[in-house]
């Protein structure tokens, strides 16, 4: 490492994020010290975004920050867990006070929000790219899961979706006050923390929606060898997204992706539970499926089942209900 | 995620690395879910690899997996843990069997001698880079900083040095028994996690040598709030080096980098432990030098002081001793 690299981390990263007191030994040795709680089991996740392939080359750097954290905090909630330490790998091409600082700002905000200590890091030079490894506790024997559902069991939705996907291409385009709130979803999703920790003892499987609701409904549904059914109509849509749209919008809620929203199994017996909690937290929870033991997805729109093609990103064909 | 990257995963990673009891739940949730030992404090760790960064286009890919592992195991070595569960980001450009086969191998042997179990990851299409996070776990109050020592203190490291630094041009240049050795010992370095484990309790300060003795000491010493003195000629160093390096060994050996030996700090008084235990552990360990109260890192050779500027990769030069 050089001095500058050095002075880079001294400068933006060393104190960055919660001050918590488990945290023995943070940044400058060879490894961060920390204390867990009696009891819990650690969740860990890892994920990375890469210039070009996640992002655009002239992203933000105070959203990449945001979103390098937030999409890690969305898996150690869908787990129903309590976030606690990050460590930050950061590739740049060129050290730059300005970036840094934006990048620094978005990470650190969204870091203390949920309490999240940054306890380690590297930094290179390379090609842009942004990984975070979050660790979280969760007490024992009472992680979310995939695989914990069963047949009959419904599926409900947190927030909206297909807004980030809109919004991901609203970035590039069109202004407005929905495209910048559509926007605003993409560059700055809300990971459902809060929700996630609340449905330990009431989800019976959870996932959080990175891919999809089409690609990754189907792996909590095999997880837990079931299949699934969803309702198009019931899927949860912003006033955005319906105005800028239209008819495609339910697609979009679909197929679109980075929403960093969760989709939650429950038994119908716990859904006024599910209603209850939503409230309390402020966090729309919405029903719009449910498993089932047949095997595969089945859409529904209109009492007519909706054909569609195994890739979300191609296009969908109606067909009448079988 | 694609198919492709699913189907990458369940082939090389999903059981790469030890099988551990305290591993509730591996790769295939949204998060890994552990089970912590009582009365311990984690280590956290996290390194990168990064194409024409840290390794040449073309490299071998098995050398790849083994090193990314083995920079992470050095610094949890450093601080006197026991490494658990590592998380792996992989970016590549394209996927090739062949290559993740040799790369998973790379990084599974060496997972598997140190009882690391794979338990998440990261797999995204883009410019190859390699970010392993490693987390390991020492009783409570124990771990070795780089922060313990005290003037007076006795300097040691383990192995030899400046063998990576010359393996990593002979990698590219001229054959011999004595190249290949040197290679070797770049692309398979060999970290020193069971001495780490054995110094809780003797040495009162730790670093691993990943920048080189001339930058890596500085670090220890300071934070010890310390200065160092080394006898050049107390380095230690390989035949293969002395056959290649000739006299330039030395410099090699100070300034090389990429060791992954551990530098270490001991009172005198327990210099005959810390034979005992090179003899027990066949882990060669040299003294060369020492800490003192005066700030910054004096060089001696042969009774004269050598004067070095602050890059450990420009000229050194030679003065009278002051």
């Amino acid at each position: 490492m050089s001095g500058d690299e050095q002075a880079v981390i001294d400068r933006f990263f060393r104190h960055l994020g919660a001050v918590r007191t488990d945290v023995v030994l943070g940044i400058g040795d060879d490894g961060a010290l920390l204390r867990t709680l009696p009891g819990c089991e650690l969740v860990q996740t890892i994920d990375a975004l890469v210039e070009g392939v996640h992002f655009l080359p002239g992203s933000r750097p105070r959203s990449l920050g945001h979103r390098a954290l937030a999409i890690n905090l969305s898996d150690i909630a869908a787990m129903g867990a309590t976030p606690a330490w990050a460590l930050l790998a950061l590739t740049l091409p060129e050290i730059d006070l300005a970036w840094l600082g934006e990048f620094a700002t978005g990470f650190g905000s969204l870091a203390r929000t949920h309490d999240v200590a940054l306890v380690g890091g590297n930094l290179s030079r390379g090609p842009l790219s942004v990984t975070v490894q979050l660790t979280g506790q969760v007490a024992a024997g009472t992680a979310l899961r995939r695989s914990g559902a069963r047949a009959g069991d419904e599926i409900w939705v947190s927030g909206t979706l297909g807004d980030a996907a809109l919004g991901r291409s609203a970035a590039a385009g069109a202004g407005g006050a929905a495209a910048e709130w559509l926007c605003a979803r993409y560059e700055y999703p809300t990971p459902r923390v809060a929700l996630g920790e609340a449905l330990r003892g009431i989800a019976s499987a959870c996932i959080d929606l990175s891919d999809g609701l089409l690609a990754d409904l189907p792996r909590l549904a095999a997880s837990s060898e079931c299949g699934a059914l969803l309702q198009v109509e019931q899927l949860p849509l912003s006033p955005a997204l319906g105005a800028l749209a239209g008819d495609l919008a339910w697609q979009q809620a679909l197929a679109g992706g980075e929403d960093y929203e969760l989709c939650v199994a429950a038994p119908p017996a716990r859904a006024a539970d599910l209603q209850a909690l939503a409230a309390r937290l402020a966090v729309p929870l919405q029903r719009c499926g449910a498993l089932r033991s047949a095997p595969g997805l089945e859409l529904q729109r209109s009492g007519t089942v909706i054909q569609f093609s195994q890739s979300p990103f191609d296009h969908f064909a109606v067909r009448p209900r079988a």
